[in-house]
């Protein structure tokens, strides 16, 4: 119900078009000190998630921090390791960054679920707003007052039983061997050094400048300049085609992966990602939170013996969230074509 | 079924924020003359089309050509007797234009359902187009392509329906010795001078100003900035309930009717309308267009027994619609804050 396809491991994403290069200063530390040091830290954070998960008990806010910090120290390590590759043990890299690819996405779950629902219940009372607010009309006690509700109820009963079931397979997999293994080697990371590779490395700023590259690469492949005029009705045009939907959306989640790998590098490696660009990564999640709720509409239409009244509702709630993945398109194009003027023009 | 609501009698809207006063010349002919040269044009079209009418026969070209004229003609003569009423004998004029309103509604509702058909029809095909182009892919013969199907095929029904009754009440009411009063009262006005008023009348300069006024209010009073924000998800904002968004609408539709007096004002004293700005009218029809077919789409899917992915698609339909709702409102107050700024602004 709430899986999420994961493109690659990452966290939020943040992008700055002009994308700084590593500095190569002799003062600072070496790149593959930064590195190591990086990943010292984020270990440190993943066994202090996993004594907090030990420690919860009962807790659930404890349990769900606990999750919260797992999950997060896997994707940035598991970023990491991808693209810091040519400067680690190729064959090391690839194996635990599948490991925490698994785990951060097993983790990621049931808070996807919890943020699906919360999405489509607001999407649900601002539709029928009037009805609640401005009177209680006809409206509101008729067929599509009736679809309303039903269709929150069914959405909710829905997202619930995924949250439960994502919440079990959780903890399953927090007790299962496979996690032990990933934990016994992050803890290693958390004091030894990462395992080198065979072939001397190449020198850092060509690793960061080659992930910097794909981003510039994937955005520019984007239909930017179409999704700069509103009101394009792109989001829709295949809105009775999910698959259609998937691949249309798919170089989108791209970018999004890539803007957070290139914050992680910028972790590792400085400068500082640009804050007044943090919004160009924001803007690429909520594109995906609706096109994920989106698809949750028309699935939940597909349940069987349905009332017509809440088929209808969740049509209307579709094509909704399609329209806010395309007003996320026309916001992120703004960030970004005003950072490239920005970075061509000169001047700021 | 395709029932408008007529809010005032018009024809197409042409819009020029800086809207010209009238002339007034001692060498041009008097604002009086000119009305009732222009009454006098437009009484000898009605007659042209009641000519056509009579001889079109089985002739369903000929007849709808007839029905456009006679609409037409009604609804500038309507228009001009409610802008004009000052320099004419009220009464008289009220009479008139409550028949001509009358009649130009009845003869609108065939064309209505016709254009309306076509626009579910076309939204329809795009909506599903990646069914028919892109690879015919499971979806496209899943529940939701026969939704779609299905979807068309009662639209189509309804609509048809609905057309050919509009269509014996459009030949019922030109059969009958109401609209024969009507006719005969044109016939006059295509040779007479129409009745005046019993005291002098206005100048007619402040008669179109008072039009252009009422125009500037009712445009002044849209929410115009809000309006201007791509994706504001305004137009869906009350989605569910059909009233809500009727209320929403109504502003909208009144600065269309008032252009479009504003418009036949401006062609019975002059100077001609800006061509630049025709496209202001275009939009709101446009508004006006997705409104009721996003209307006509809401009620298609209260129709008992229908399929729920039938329904599903509906209300993708209707939401559809009312973004169309959106992006012309959005259009037009570019084209109107444009020509605002180029009022206030000088140089053009």
């Amino acid at each position: 119900m709430c899986r999420r396809r994961s493109l690659s491991p990452g966290g939020e994403g943040v992008l700055k078009p002009e994308l700084p290069r590593v500095p190569a200063q002799g003062g600072a530390p070496s790149a593959g000190e930064a590195l190591t040091g990086y990943l010292h830290a984020r270990a440190g954070e993943f066994l202090r998630g996993l004594r907090l998960h030990g420690e919860s008990g009962a807790d659930t806010a404890g349990a769900a921090e606990a999750a919260r910090a797992l999950r997060t120290a896997s994707r940035r390590i598991g970023g990491t390791l991808h693209t810091f590759r040519p400067m680690l043990d190729p064959v090391w890299a690839d194996g635990l960054r599948a490991e925490l690819a698994w785990l951060a996405t097993t983790l990621a779950q049931e808070h996807a679920c919890v943020s699906r629902l919360n999405r489509l219940v607001a999407a649900l009372a601002r539709l029928s707003g009037a009805a609640g607010a401005a009177g209680g009309t006809a409206d509101a006690r008729g067929p599509l007052g009736m679809g309303a509700a039903r269709a929150g109820a069914l959405l909710e009963r829905q997202l619930t039983l995924g949250r439960t079931r994502s919440h079990s397979a959780a903890l399953q997999a927090l007790g299962s061997a496979r996690f032990h293994a990933v934990a016994d080697a992050v803890a290693l990371l958390a004091s030894e050094r990462p395992p080198a590779p065979a072939f001397p490395p190449p020198p850092a700023d060509a690793v960061t400048e080659a992930v910097r590259r794909r981003l510039l690469d994937a955005a520019a492949a984007l239909p930017l300049a179409r999704a700069g005029r509103p009101y394009n009705a792109d989001a829709l045009v295949h809105g009775l085609t999910t698959s259609a939907e998937e691949a249309q959306d798919a170089p989108w989640h791209r970018v999004r992966s890539l803007l957070r790998l290139h914050r992680y590098a910028l972790e590792v490696t400085g400068p500082e990602p640009d804050p007044e660009l943090a919004g160009a990564g924001r803007l690429l999640d909520r594109h995906r939170d609706a096109s994920e709720a989106a698809t949750t509409a028309a699935a939940a239409a597909r349940t069987p013996r349905i009332a017509p009244a809440t088929a209808y509702v969740l049509g209307v709630l579709h094509a909704d969230q399609r329209h806010e993945v395309e007003a996320a398109r026309f916001a992120f194009q703004e960030v970004w074509q005003t950072a490239a003027g920005a970075r061509t023009g000169g001047g700021r």
